[in-house]
Formats: structure tokens, C-alpha cells, sequence
């Protein structure tokens, strides 16, 4: 189809459409809307931005505008794609110069998903953040400094920040107690980068366990490490309303429990930003983000979804699922935008596949390690948890690793699993996302020729060792 | 079947064989015969010894003899067996008290492997070492230590130690200049470990590149790194004899250079000890090493062979293999205990997977690398090799990881890859070992949901990156 490739989102799913189309067709026309000013970036380094491990907002940027003009896509910042008109085959812009109509022969939606913050009541106070976007990232550095430091200047990216933003956060005094609301990823990260700034943290977790991805085995290590590492945990608390008069100062839990504080960063989870295919025959999906099928098309022809706005097919379930990570966006734009270009490629599975530093622990997850969640998809799960070594025991640093495997007890069939551990523990949860694509038996992984030397791996790997023990349970 | 169930070789194969065995079946006999004073040790922990990391003889043993004891094994430590008479069901050994007839039921011959030292003419010299058992090890240490420093005192395994051995070495004076003749797995070690004692250490490579299995994309980091740390490469260089009245002080290369020394170690190979089934009907396969069937069993009734001694099936080509490991060795005997205990278990297939730490590298390799192996094997390989970085560019402590995949042009069947890098690289190689165990494609591998968090994985793995580079050229 000619006409132009038209992409709603500038960010990881809908630049790697257009920079694969433009690759593979560089004659189509390839036009990409963004309604900020960001464009490119990594969301999910914001935390090391703040903890102070990156420098600059400018090296969290995957590309610049001057490299997406140089592939030939036309990139139009400050465009807010408003409504999409599925039979004329034309979206509504609001730009700087006002609105227009923008036909398009092929449309990619890939805005994303916003962080949620209601049911929070004074969530919109000041010194209440979310870390969702570079603006937020860069709010919250702003406050941590002193008044007298120039925020602007030190954290680079002039050309894109909300200035407004940075400078009315840079006039504040630096906080000293800080709650996290909500012990997720964002949550955990967040935490590791304010305890680096030298604050007071609490984290505040409505459910009894951190990291509910993750499930206990790791929530338990995570949860060690954080107190360890002087987080104040209040778990099981649902905190109901952070007040005060125009600065946040103060917490309140359902319980009654409250805290003292002078900022507080709500990391409760985000949700699909779907608000353009309202009223339209696009069709959602039971999650509520975008329904597609394998090749990212949406239920109306010309229109694909992908990143955070879309669902993708589960590995191991073969449903639809929502599960917004960064590869996904990545993996399923590409494949779109070479598609779109006319050679056809699936968007692909996903298995879940999520890694998490916690201060110096490594914690990683993939497939279906929560039974509730196996047995909806039709399976007979049965779980094991072992903890070994991460190398030989006479080598040095050879660390606890903790691995939990989740199998169907009828088929043998691996379901999936979490590790977590001090020694390159993270990277071993790839071993399991492998044998999900392969939708492998446990018997499989227990026979894995898995590399052993003593500085790497015990002779047994704990994910062997894991294998090995689920195995004899089936 | 009954009888006693009699095991040749009193380390990880053999003793694996007899704890798996004496577990399932408490009441069968289970009499494992030992040539030497050592069992269950760590070969591959030996080079960390001689460095220093590993502080005592004693941490390299997994079981002890009395641990063995508990488990209700007779073990039988110096007691070599001469003869295997098939027809009688009837070993002949030599021990303390001479020679007997041992009846079997069931044999298991993992007799294990030797270091190869012909044809290097000297290689008898005082002063020349391997690294293939404990005492060699123990040699070398003690080779190192000051004259007046109690060798036997400081370094553990006083019951067990060939103590005339460590005397004589103890009482030279240690050396200044070594040379390590072969680079492969333990010449690349005890290349660390020499320099860690501040040797000077010159390696002798008969080919044009360290460390053959892992390719060439692994072997030109790994002598860069070596060369950085101080060590003379000589590559290219075939060793003809060492020479010396007594001890040995001259290295003399088939090209003529030289080189004058007080050490030397000779690291250029090992072979499977099949002394004992000479005259036997028991086949060995091409490799020489022993044949085996799916269950480990050799060509003649009752009689199996595992570890260093036999050869495998490997996973790629389907064929046997001879690929002596320690993982392969504990697997492959823990399976034989289990099926002589009236429960058939298959010993597994083989990828090769490897390891090696060599200094700040990590390396890896699985399958097969080598395209003349693969052309042999009946596949049309293409390789490819990029080089990535370990974690997301902003991130600090990304390193340069260099990931080459070889994959059958037609099937799109991976074959193997290596991999080196300074972080969490090795580990990484699990990934293509887990991929071959499942007989993936390339397209499978660059679908695979693998981690990406900024400190542990760039959105794109190496590993990714190098599948989709690959599969663009099938």
C-alpha cells in the first residue's frame, strides 16, 4: 500500500517501525507524531538517571532528532495525534499551528501507557512524582538539589525538558524523607536511587510481598536486601491520601499510620494510553490494551499497535496478555515496520521475560510462576524452590542463588521461573525464556549441556539443580 | 540384577554412579575400586589452587572417604584394576594386599583420562609439570613455595598426598621462568595462575591461535588479554623437547628459538584411560575413547563406561562424540547409578558447552563453531560475528561482548556460537546451549523474550543481535 506509513509515538515501538520501513522501503513516505518532545528514550534508565549513575538526560536518548531526520522519517514533535477516522483512513493532529488531518496509508498506534496514579487523593500535590518520562526523571533530580545548583545545566537535554518543570522543582528545598508508593519495579529502583542520595526511604507495598511479578521466593530476598540496606518497609499497607497544603508533607495509610515526609514518588502501575481509538472498531482486548494478532495488526486493516498501548500472545498461555517491557516495544515495532514495507514478519511471543536489579541483588522472572495464574490457563502447576551456588563453593564468590521453577505436572512442561542471587544471577533467567520459545519440558532443561568452571557455574548450575528437583516431583 | 555393582574410578563419573545407585537401591553392594589415594575432586579447581584463590587440597574434594562411607559405598582407595574378563563377569585387581578376582553384576568403567606429554622429548625432567590430579597440582604449589616454608603444612590433604612428591619439589628453589607448553583450557589457566605468583610466563601455542575450540573471534580477545597481562605468547611455536641435566632449564622449539627456564608445564592434551578393556570385546568408537549407547552401556552386557573414558552422542550432529567434561562426567554416571538401580535413565546428549576465565575474559563456547567440523557433519554452516555491548550504553560497566553464531543455511538450524566479555559474558553461553538442547533455529533464538534491564542487558542482547545479524544472511 503507498500513501504514507503513519506512526501515533515517537518513542521505542513506533521509532523502530519507522526506521525499519524506512531501511527496507526508503522510498515510502514515513511520518511519526509525537506529542511531547522526547523522542527515543530509555525509560527504563530514568532510575540510574536519578540515583546519579548517568550524567546527562541526553545519554538516555537512543536517538537524537538529527539521526531520525538523517534515515528519512519525517519525526513532528509537539503533534498530538487526536482522533483516528478508520474509514476515511485519516487521523486529526493538534500541532503547533493547529489542527489538521493527516491521511495515512498504513497507521501504527504505539502511544504507550501513562502512570497511574489515582486512587491516590493529593497525588497532584507539589513534591509527588511519578518516574514516567524524561520531565518526571528530570523533576525529581531537580528537587533532590540544592537551590543554589543550576538544574538545568548540570542535566543536559536543554532542547526537550520542560523547563517550567525543572526549574520551579530546583527552587525547592532538597527533601530529606521520601515515600515510594508502591513496591514494583519503579518502586525498588527508585528506592536504590534515593537511599544513593542519602534519604530517608519508606516504601509503602499494599500486598504483603514486594515485586509480585516475581513471586516469594524472590520477594523475600528482595525484601531482606532493601531493609539491609536501610528502606523502611510498611508492607501491607494501603496508603490512602498524601496531604498537605501545597507541598506534599505528610502520608496517610488506610490504617491510620502516617509519616512525616517532603516528597513521596507513586509508582503503582501504568496503564495503556488507548484514549485515540475510543469511538473508533478498534478493537481492545480483556487487559484493555490493544487487541492484535501475529503480525501486530489490529481488528481494523491498515491499522498495527505495538509497545506499551498493545497486547501480545503469551509463550506458554498462547492468549493475548499485557506485559509492557522495553524488548517487546522494540521487537514488535521492527517487525511491523518491515511488514508494513512488505515482507512479512510476526511480531513475535512474549514469555514475560523480566530482569531487576535491587541494590546488589539480581532478580529475574519469566513465563507463568504464579499457580492461580497456571491453573486459569489450563494447567496442573506444580512449583519448586531450591537455593545453591552460584559457582564451585571452594571458589571465591561463589554467592546464594535462589531458583524457582513452575512446571504442568501431566505434559512435564516447564511453565516458567525466577531467580535471584548476588552472582550473575539475572542473566541466567534467559536459560528459562529459551526453553519457553521451545516450549520445553522440564526433562529438557534437566538435560541442558549448561557450562560449568569453577569463577562461572558449579558443575550443577542452580538452574539444573532446580530442574533436576522439580523433575522429581512430576 | 544382583551382585555386587562395581564401579572403576573413584571420581565425579564413578562416584555419581555409586551415590545415585546406593540411593535408589539401599541394599544393593555398590564397591567402588580407586587407583590412587584421591577421590571425588575438582579437576577444574586445580589452576585456582595453584594461584592461591583455593587455599587448601582439602576444599577441592567434593565427598571425603568418610562422607563416601556414609553413604553406604565400599570404597577401596589404591586398588588398581588390571583386567576386565567379560565372559567371567570378573575384574582382576591389584591391591594393598594383592591381586584378587572381583565378581560384578554390574560395571562401570570410569576409569577417567591421562595428560598427554609425548612426543616432547624431556618431558621427564625435574621440574616439568601437568595439571591432571590432585598431586600434579600439588607438585606445582609446592614447586613455588620458598624452600624453608613447610609445603605439606600449608596446603591441606595431608591423608591423601603423594608426600615424597611435594618433599622433593618443596625443597627446590622456585622458579622464575615458566613455560607453559600448549594454550589450551589449562594453559590459558595456569597462565593466570603463574602470573598471579609473578612468574615470568611464556606460552608455546602449536597453532596459530590459544584456545582452538572457542574459534578464532574468542582467541584473538583472549591473547589480546594475555599479552595485557603480561604473558609472552609464542604462537605458532611447536615445542621439541625440553632439555637440562636434572631439571629442566631449556625449552628448544622445532624452529630452533629458544628459551631458557626453571619450569615448565605441559598442557597439551589428555587421552581416555582404556588400558583395561584392552583384548576385551568391549568396542571403543572412533574417537578412542569408549562407546556407549543412549544409557551409557558399552557393546558388551552389563558392562557401562561414563566420564573421561567414553564417548558421548552429541546434540548437534547426532553422532559420538568424545568431549571429556566435568558436567558430562557427573551426569552421565548419576544416570548409569540410577538406571543399575532398576530405573532407566538416559546419560544425555552433549553440546560441548565450555568456559573459561581467562584473567578478566569470560569465554564461552557450545555445539559446533568450527565449519569444516560442521561441513563433515553434513550441514552447510554460516557464521557470523558481531561484537555489542553487555549492558545499555548509558549504563556504567557496558563491556564489548563479541558473540559468533553458526547456523545450517538451509534448516536455519543453529549449530553453536561462542561468546567473550569482561561482564556476565560466559554465563550467557547457556542461552545456545539451552537453544541446541532444543534443536532451535536462529529464528527461534532472535524470538526468544530474553532480560534487558539497563545493568544487566542492553534492549537487545548480544545474543539477539548476533541471531538477527545471522539470520539476515540465511
Amino acid at each position: 500500500m503507498r500513501d504514507p506509513f503513519v506512526v501515533v509515538g515517537g518513542d521505542a515501538a513506533g521509532l523502530s517501525a519507522a526506521s525499519k520501513c524506512k531501511r527496507e522501503d526508503p522510498d515510502r513516505e514515513v511520518i511519526v507524531f509525537e506529542k511531547g518532545q522526547w523522542v527515543s528514550y530509555a525509560h527504563c534508565g530514568m532510575p540510574y538517571f536519578v540515583k546519579g549513575e548517568v550524567d546527562t538526560l541526553d545519554e538516555l536518548l537512543s536517538l537524537s532528532p538529527e539521526e531520525i531526520d538523517e534515515r528519512g522519517i519525517d519525526l513532528r514533535r509537539g503533534h498530538e495525534v487526536l482522533e483516528v477516522d478508520t474509514e476515511a483512513e485519516t487521523i486529526a493532529v493538534d500541532g503547533p499551528d493547529g489542527r489538521f488531518e493527516q491521511p495515512y496509508g498504513d497507521l501504527l498506534i504505539a502511544t504507550g501507557a501513562h502512570a497511574v496514579t489515582s486512587p491516590i487523593e493529593g497525588h497532584d500535590l507539589d513534591g509527588v512524582h511519578t518516574m514516567h518520562g524524561l520531565d518526571s526523571a528530570a523533576a525529581v533530580r531537580a528537587h533532590l538539589l540544592d537551590p543554589d545548583e543550576d538544574a538545568l545545566a548540570d542535566m543536559g537535554g536543554e532542547d526537550f525538558v520542560d523547563r517550567d518543570l525543572v526549574e520551579r522543582y530546583g527552587r525547592m528545598d532538597p527533601p530529606e524523607t521520601v515515600a515510594i508508593v508502591g513496591g514494583g519495579y519503579v518502586g525498588v529502583e527508585m528506592a536504590e536511587a534515593f537511599v544513593a542520595q542519602d534519604l530517608d526511604v519508606h516504601l509503602f507495598q499494599r500486598g504483603g510481598h514486594l515485586v509480585p511479578p516475581f513471586g516469594e521466593s524472590v520477594a523475600d530476598v528482595v525484601e531482606s536486601e532493601l531493609r539491609e540496606q536501610g528502606v523502611t518497609l510498611h508492607l501491607g499497607e494501603e496508603v490512602e491520601r498524601l496531604a498537605g497544603s501545597e507541598q506534599v508533607d505528610r502520608l496517610v495509610c488506610k490504617s491510620g499510620d502516617a509519616l512525616d515526609l517532603d516528597c513521596a514518588l507513586v509508582g503503582i502501575g501504568i496503564r495503556p494510553n488507548t484514549g485515540i481509538v475510543e469511538g473508533t472498531p478498534i478493537e481492545l482486548g480483556e487487559s484493555g490494551a490493544i487487541a492484535v494478532d501475529d503480525y501486530g495488526r489490529t481488528s481494523v486493516a491498515g491499522v498495527c499497535a505495538a509497545g506499551d498501548v498493545a497486547e501480545m500472545r503469551h509463550a506458554v498461555t498462547g492468549e493475548p496478555d499485557w506485559v509492557p517491557l522495553g524488548l517487546t516495544a522494540n521487537r514488535a515495532g521492527r517487525a511491523i515496520g518491515q511488514s508494513v514495507a512488505g515482507d512479512s514478519e510476526p511480531v513475535g511471543d512474549i514469555a514475560g521475560t523480566a530482569v531487576l536489579k535491587a541494590f546488589d541483588q539480581e532478580c529475574g522472572r519469566t513465563g507463568i510462576v504464579d499457580e492461580k495464574r497456571a491453573r486459569e490457563a489450563g494447567f496442573d502447576p506444580v512449583t519448586e524452590t531450591i537455593t545453591s551456588r552460584s559457582r564451585s563453593g571452594y571458589y571465591p564468590g561463589a554467592a546464594e542463588t535462589t531458583v524457582t521453577l513452575v512446571a504442568d505436572r501431566d505434559s512435564g512442561r516447564l511453565l516458567g521461573g525466577t531467580i535471584v542471587g548476588t552472582d550473575r544471577a539475572a542473566i541466567r533467567i534467559d536459560i528459562l525464556a529459551m526453553a519457553l520459545e521451545e516450549d520445553a519440558t522440564v526433562a529438557d532443561l534437566e538435560r541442558a549441556d549448561l557450562a560449568y568452571a569453577p569463577p562461572f557455574a558449579p558443575v550443577w548450575d542452580p538452574v539444573l539443580t532446580a530442574a533436576k528437583v522439580l523433575r522429581g516431583q512430576l
